[in-house]
């Protein structure tokens, strides 16, 4: 049996990524908002705390994967980072801004305990098979030692430097093409419909050939069936991150129309009543306006 | 010694296209605009030809690969269809309207040719390396007998179906997902920038991962260097492509937000004098956006 990890945020993701780190090996002590989400894993032996703090211990490694800045500021003044030290590790896998990634990397430190920046890339999906792609930034030796854990969780790591924030703006970018991805689709697919073609013929053509790669495939395959439920990755959390996309481009002077673009259409969903669905439906936008 | 193919068209694409279907053993008689561009094909043994006219003869076959609309008319008033009639095909492979295209079918069929749409996806190193992707639509009859010529010319034909201006729908359509990826790069790289990343770092983890095609990769890797010159596809032939997009939206009242960002950045560059430069060069607005 390997060493005991804290985890926190049984989620959509958090949850499969969990399961994967008892099959292999480690010892888990898990918390979450709500505690039945964990359910499966004390299933599969894993301890249940009720406190983020009671995670922690003296030295040790905690995982978080939660929704959002906010989260992340709940678990820097919970007690948690105190537990840790001296010489813990706090390996962030949540999508946050990297303002907030810089400024809880610096709280860590104050308190010797090392913050770890490594979101990831995948849906649930991939998250249960383990072949998410993880993006890591901090001192090299925090990295080294939480290498093990991440190797268990997706099916590759790339490394973005010393940096707290630049793994999250990597991520940040990821997302922002994603979007752009999603809303060049469905206008295309919109404007095929209305000459004659069906959706389906077009990208099935287009994803085995110029646009061959898991992005078109995927979203391309979500598109066409229109299904949004349940949600790989629900419209409140990627209105979320598109926000986190503007609020740094407005913070580092970029200019980005095409983010602002699909920041409007994040919230015309959202006030559609579709927060909870798949992000995949901002796609619904190009139809509606075509009145298809 | 295969069947005698008429060739206009002998630029950028047009002649490695050309080249190649005299190496696959046809005899080629050719074409253009600027007689001095079907060198090349002259000493491999083509015979030039000084109207578009005299390309043809009854029931034979013309490719042609022009630049515009306009050219494609000029074509269809040259007297050749009537030269190629009764029973010939032209195969038309440039990117022209989906109207135009359906316009050209019908003249054609009325004097007892056929008009095989043939665009194509690829830049000249594809044209060259017989690695294009042609989309066709039209009779059946008239596809089966060209399906060896355009085995010479790519590496995959994909059917349409009968309607003459599906297949250019299917051009227009990855015309825009392709320009709307160059746009979405262009700003995350600009982002990503401004925030401690260098957009080499980004692009290589993401061209591998999400976004491992082609499209990512090819310009990708323009973006980052930003090489404009030798031009594979002109800013000015890109902007052409947007116009039809545009113009085959609105015809078909399909509202779609990201092509007239596109059509902008368009109009913008070759008002900035970079109409001659490679279409890649789009990507440099988003970096004057922001004072890059």
């Amino acid at each position: 049996m390997k060493e005991t990890i804290g985890f926190v945020g049984t989620g959509n993701m958090g949850l499969p990524m969990a399961e994967n780190l008892v099959r292999a090996g480690y010892r888990l002590r898990v918390y979450n908002r709500t505690p039945g989400k964990a359910g499966p894993l004390v299933a599969l032996g894993a301890e249940q705390v009720s406190t983020i703090r009671a995670l922690a211990e003296s030295g040790g490694v905690v995982v978080s994967m939660i929704s959002d800045d906010a989260a992340l500021e709940q678990i820097a003044s919970s007690g948690m980072i105190q537990s840790l030290a001296p010489g813990g590790v706090h390996v962030s896998m949540s999508t946050v801004s990297p303002a907030a990634a810089r400024e809880a990397a610096g709280g860590h430190r104050s308190l010797g305990v090392d913050y770890v920046a490594a979101p990831v890339f995948g849906r649930p999906e991939a998250a249960a098979a383990r072949r998410l792609w993880i993006c890591v930034s901090r001192p090299s030796a925090a990295k080294e030692r939480v290498r093990p854990m991440l190797s268990a969780l997706g099916q590759e790591t790339f490394d973005f430097g010393e940096d707290p924030g630049a793994a999250n703006v990597v991520k940040l970018v990821g997302n922002f093409l994603l979007g752009s991805a999603v809303e060049a689709m469905a206008e295309a697919f919109a404007l095929a419909e209305k000459n004659g073609l069906k959706a389906s013929q077009v990208i099935e053509m287009l994803s085995r050939t110029l646009f061959a790669c898991p992005v078109y495939q995927t979203y391309g395959r979500l598109l066409v069936e229109r299904k949004y439920e349940p949600a790989g990755f629900r419209l409140a959390l990627a209105l979320k991150d598109i926000r986190l996309v503007v609020a740094t481009a407005d913070a580092s002077a970029t200019p980005m129309p095409l983010a602002s673009l699909l920041h409007g259409r994040m919230i015309s969903g959202a006030a559609k009543g579709r927060a909870d669905l798949d992000w995949s439906v901002i796609g619904l936008a190009a139809r509606e306006d075509a009145a298809l």
